[in-house]
């Protein structure tokens, strides 16, 4: 089951054709696997700098099919849809409340790295069960 | 050829991690993107305001290899790797100054529309022919 | 009375010295301020797109006493503390969630703007009620 | 002696408003900050991780007296308003190039502060003497 957040287009979202420039799309996933971390017992401010377990990107993939403006409200359902031994590719897709077409869909694909060494390390288990909680996209995806 | 400008790493474009956040790669390229128009006898504002043609991202594949730090100098190498119709897809490649390893390359596909009414158009003949001029990859490429 | 709203401090908002970057402390106001009419009944892009009043910051004042971090919660109270014929002054005052400590002061002025013209304009009565109920700081302010 | 850096205005600094977002301002002056090291023999990188000398923003005042916008070229001229023991005052002026009228003003008191405690520090000589060079405001200033 996809994990969901909502996030509130801002004013400076926006770019000169007053679309959110794209970048911006980014962090709002960003934002969104930070939340998926935060409200599932996983505070990840905690991950980071307690447990020690850091989520560089590696791959992206994207497609930004509407634009999306200032003011939208975002629903972002959060999915895992591959872990690997130290590396994990986090699905993404973002609807406006209560519409059920997609604004964007993304792949991020994140290296689990010891924050001390910065070196590839093997997923620990609490957060390979929290991924495989996530494992299946949303039932009403395209 | 490959365009290619140059991008000073801030010291507010890193995150918690003291690396660059990924989103901010993607403004980097897009300021490539700015930069392939600007310097090229397009100033990308006229481009979008005066000749009312805009490019906006529709599809994004990246690869991040290294981590990018505050106080880096990054070569940012942009060509042209697909021309259609109504889009073209840029290819990015960044890396530090005077070296040789890729530390994140990219491909943005971008569609080309009427900015009045946001439908898409063909690409102009001058564009066209300036994207030809840039249809090849740096001989460096991996 | 003050406005009162959180904010969840990012990953991506803190810079290399790993505290929030000052810029971005300013784009939390403006949320704050944004939320001061979204959740008072004059969702900001009616504001500006629809009752086309526009509110451009022309002089900021600011105290930052702490560190402000990434997973920090803040409770920004907003209130205003002038109101003349064509311009307002927005007070800012964040905290930690459940602390009694300032971390970030601001004063922010704005003029009011017709959005047709950019130029200066009364402020509109039902902007000015809404300013009225909100005239006072927050009573344990220093 | 003023010292003067330039800043090109991109597609993405504006906001819902097609002007400059208003905290991005204050990213310029970081910029114009960072370059003010960077440019007279202190790279700010090494200040920071090698010195061990941070500048937190801890008071700010600016005034934006024009729009700013995407395709402006603005000039920075940055000085030092103050030199104390342990903080010193920076002021900015942008205006767009070759134009004698203001569009952005700030004074940034920053502290100076040891980088492994966070403690504040008297200002080392290096950088006292760096300040003292460019103690005046430009002579067409306002």
């Amino acid at each position: 089951m996809a994990f969901r957040t909502r996030i509130r287009v801002r004013f400076g979202d926006e770019d000169h054709a007053r679309i959110v420039y794209y970048p911006r799309l980014f962090h709002f996933f960003h934002v969104a696997f930070e939340d998926f971390f935060n409200e599932q017992g996983h505070p990840y401010r905690h991950v980071i700098d307690v447990e020690r377990v850091g989520w560089p990107a590696v791959h992206v993939e994207a497609d930004f099919e509407q634009a999306v403006r200032f003011g939208d409200e975002l629903d972002v359902d959060v999915w895992v849809a591959r872990v690997g031994r130290s590396s994990a590719t986090f699905a993404y897709r973002a609807r406006r409340a209560g519409e059920t077409q997609d604004v964007a869909r993304a792949r991020v694909t994140v290296a689990c790295i010891d924050m001390e060494t910065f070196a590839p390390r093997p997923i620990p288990d609490a957060y390979r069960e929290l991924f495989a909680q996530h494992g299946t996209q949303p039932i009403d995806a395209r």
